[in-house]
Formats: structure tokens, sequence, C-alpha cells
């Protein structure tokens, strides 16, 4: 049982959940609550940690078998925690690493039976802020069968404790690459067949007369400003969300949604 | 100039920020910011308040000419608001008033310019709880040139200061319902044609596959546990979106948005 908040161990967990900075050096992330640490995989989780409280009830004794897991008092467990109501249960979870290419070779289970399996399907994200939005963005690309995500540099941190919660477990399985050079990596893509779109208010199109059957990638900018003009530029096209009213724009995460299902959609048929 | 956190109007505001109970007995709430308080329809703000710092500003000065103010020093603005780097100005608007029948009669300028001008396009939301959901499904809505939105009592209030905020200026134009008795209100549409639609992930068909060109209401659940029994049973048709990999749900204003922008898609032919 680990009792003072001065123990190195806790002292490392608020770090984590902190900083972006000591994530990347230890190349760990923290993931709390029962399902983002039951969805881990086992052999990427480097430390269990459990509040007295969650080991009261046999139920979730059960769900912790065969993990090795340290104990802390409830009051310094919620004082580590990132949520206001913790489970009673986090972990310090390897990061996964993909390569560029990884994004568009056949992938692991979360396209599994898809009849277009490992067929690219990828979001391209520009300076997205919200680390909710970005962790929907996840959640959402995993069950419209993306093959990928990529982000820039600018991009807030995939690591973030808010962006995992949003991802609902997602982020253990959508592949992803943090672009150090989005253009070149944008580059590489089309070098690849698979065609780029931007979603943009002076879309030549709307964003569902193209063909999503064959390779495509979307990119999707700042909530503010959308995308910068270098990275609209690179698109083979332009794509329109057609708009009502006076809206300006929709929320990158509905954005993101509505393309995304619209390569499902095109795909199932 | 206001500078006393005594003040009475200081003390309505917060009240009006922080409790629901206040904005429905004075039938008033706040809208902060620029854009909420200069897209709120002029009739209906009854008081506008300015930070001084707000004031020095030329080009802010301008937009707010033919309204009447009060200023405030900006460290007492700052406590009123429920923004962290509130812009300086906000206002107390009347409430908009709709009666269900306005959700399916042709509706002002949103629709402005539609082929479909009126054509009811409803969501029906139960138990929603998250308010920045819910403000996003209002922008989604009137960008996807739905005709109205409907909640029951258990769904987190729209003038949250947080839904506000995520409406982006929908909420002055998007006409909307808080029903007291959700499966009368779900009656009432049916009598009226419209036909009620309910994602589900036991549905029979896929999103895509009704004929959305007739009228339609969408009935989407909670965020946690979905849709009451009762409330599903009311469907004339449970819909399924498709979900690639481990993904189980998406997230509420996600799955509003998919069935929105799919109507749009299909009124657009």
């Amino acid at each position: 049982m680990i009792t003072s908040s001065a123990n190195p161990q806790i002292k490392r967990i608020l770090q984590l959940n902190k900083k972006a900075k000591t994530r990347y050096e230890q190349r760990v992330f923290v993931a709390e609550g029962i399902k983002m640490c039951m969805e881990a995989p086992k052999e990427q989780v480097e430390a269990m940690y459990v509040s007295e409280s969650f080991l009261q009830e046999e139920s979730r004794r059960e769900k912790i078998q065969g993990y090795s897991f340290e104990v802390i008092p409830d009051s310094l467990f919620r004082t580590v925690c990132d949520t206001k109501t913790p489970q009673g249960i986090l972990c310090l979870v390897k990061m996964p690493e993909y390569r560029l290419e990884d994004l568009w070779k056949p992938a692991r289970a979360c396209r599994e039976g898809r009849e277009n399996r490992g067929n690219p399907h990828l979001l391209i994200l520009e300076g997205i802020q919200d680390p909710g939005n970005l962790g929907t963005m996840i959640r959402t690309g995993e069950g419209a069968g993306a093959t990928g995500i990529i982000m820039d540099k600018n991009t807030v941190d995939i690591f973030h404790p808010k962006t995992i919660r949003a991802t609902m477990g997602s982020l253990y399985r959508m592949p992803f690459y943090i672009a150090p050079d989005l253009p070149g990596a944008i580059l590489s893509l089309k070098e690849q067949g698979i065609s780029i779109y931007a979603a943009h208010l002076e879309g030549d199109m709307a964003y569902h007369q193209p063909d999503y059957r064959k390779p495509a990638g979307f990119l999707i900018g700042n909530e503010g400003n959308g995308l910068s003009r270098e990275t609209a530029g690179m698109a083979d096209t332009l794509i329109r969300i057609p708009m009502d009213g006076q809206v300006e724009s929709l929320n990158a995460a509905v954005a993101a949604a509505v393309l995304m299902y619209e390569v499902r959609r095109q795909r199932d048929r």
C-alpha cells in the first residue's frame, strides 16, 4: 500500500497526467477507469493502481485477477486522477507506436470482417485544440471503419487525459501517426494513390459526390480557423458540407463524422 | 458603472448563470460573448453589460451602438461569467417560446432557400446529460436543416451556459420544445404523419435505408444508457448506425449528426 503523496510512484502518475513532455520522455500514458484499463492490451500495461474501496468489491477484484497492482487509499487516489469521480483504477500503459505506412496497410481488429478490409480511409488533422473533439474523432473513426488518423504537431496531445477518455477505448485500436512534417506526410499518402479531400467552405463538390470506394483521406482543420491555406492547397478536391441557416461551420468532430460515415455508407453498398 | 458585487444586477446575473430554476422563473438567460450577444434578436435583449476594457476598443463600441448597457469593472465582470476568459460582453435575453406545432410548420430564417422548406425534420432527445453535446446537436441541426428539436425534462437545460456556447448562435434560430410528456409529444408527431426513427443497436435497417424525403423524427437517448425501452418502443422503425471494431456506441452528438446529414443528403437530391 502506498500511503504518502511524496511516494515516487504517486509523483510519477501526477506528472504523466499533467505533462505531455513527461509522457513522451517515458513513452507511457495514464489510462483511468475500468473500461480503459481492461481494454488496454495486457502486454502494454506497465503498472496498475487501485483504490482501497475498489478492492472491496468482489466483482471488481475479479476483473484484475492476473494483474499485479498497487493499492492506494481513496483520498490519495483521487488526487492523482484527472476525473472528478474516479472509478478507483488506473494503469500506466506503454504508448503504441505506428509508422505512417501502418495506417494504410490492412490493420488489426478494428477492420476485421470488413468488405473493404484495409482500403485506406484516413483522417488528417491540423491544429485540433479540443481534447474531447480529438477523442471523439478517434472513437467515431473506429466505428466508421477508418484505417488511421494522422495529426500534426499542433494538434492537442492524443494522450491528454480528456482525449483518452473520449476515445472510449478506440485509442488502443486506431492506428495513428503524429506527423513532424504534415505536408510531407500528405505527399506520401498521395504517392500511395490515396485521394485527399479537404472540407472547405468554398468546396467545389458536395461531400457526398466523390467516389469514396477508392482510397480516401480527409483533411480537418482547427476548430476556430479551419485548415491553413498551405494544407488546404494540397488537397486533390475541396468538398463542401452544405449548411443551412446562419451556420458558418460545424463542430470539427461532427464534420469528421459526417465525412467518415459517408465513406462507410458508400463502401457498404 | 456597477462597482459592487453586492449590486442586485450582479447577483441576478450570477443566479441566472448558475440556476436553471432562476432562469425559468424569470424566463431569461445569459448570453456571453460578442457572437452570442450580436446574434440575439434585439427585441429579446433585456439588458446588456460590458467590461471597462471592452469599451476601450472603438471597434467594439461600434458593435453595441443603439443598445443601452451598463459598465462593470473587468475584475467584477470576470466573476459573473461562466467562461474563463470572457470577451467582456454579456446580455440577458428573453427565452424564446415555441409550441410543439411550431416545430413542424414552415419556420423562419433557418430554412430559407431550402427546397424542402418546412418538411418536418426533427430531433427528439431523451435524457441527454452533456450540455456541450446538446449545444452541438442544435448547431448541427440548424446546419442540416432540421426544423426543430424536442427534449424531455431529463435532458440538460438548453439554457445552461455551456449549451448556449456550443450552439454558436443556433439557439436563437432553432425552434425547440421541452416536452413535459415525451410519449404524448411523440404521439402528436405520429398523428401529423411524421415517421419516428430510433437509433438502436438492434435496429432492423441501416440508417441510410429509409426514405427521409418524407417527414422524419429521430429519437436519441442518454449518453450512457441510450433510449428507455418505453421511448424506443414508440418508434415506427429502429435504425442501426453500423459500427466497426469494438465500438459499442457513438457519441450522442455524432450519432445525431450522421442521421440529420443523411436526411439533408437525401433531400438535396
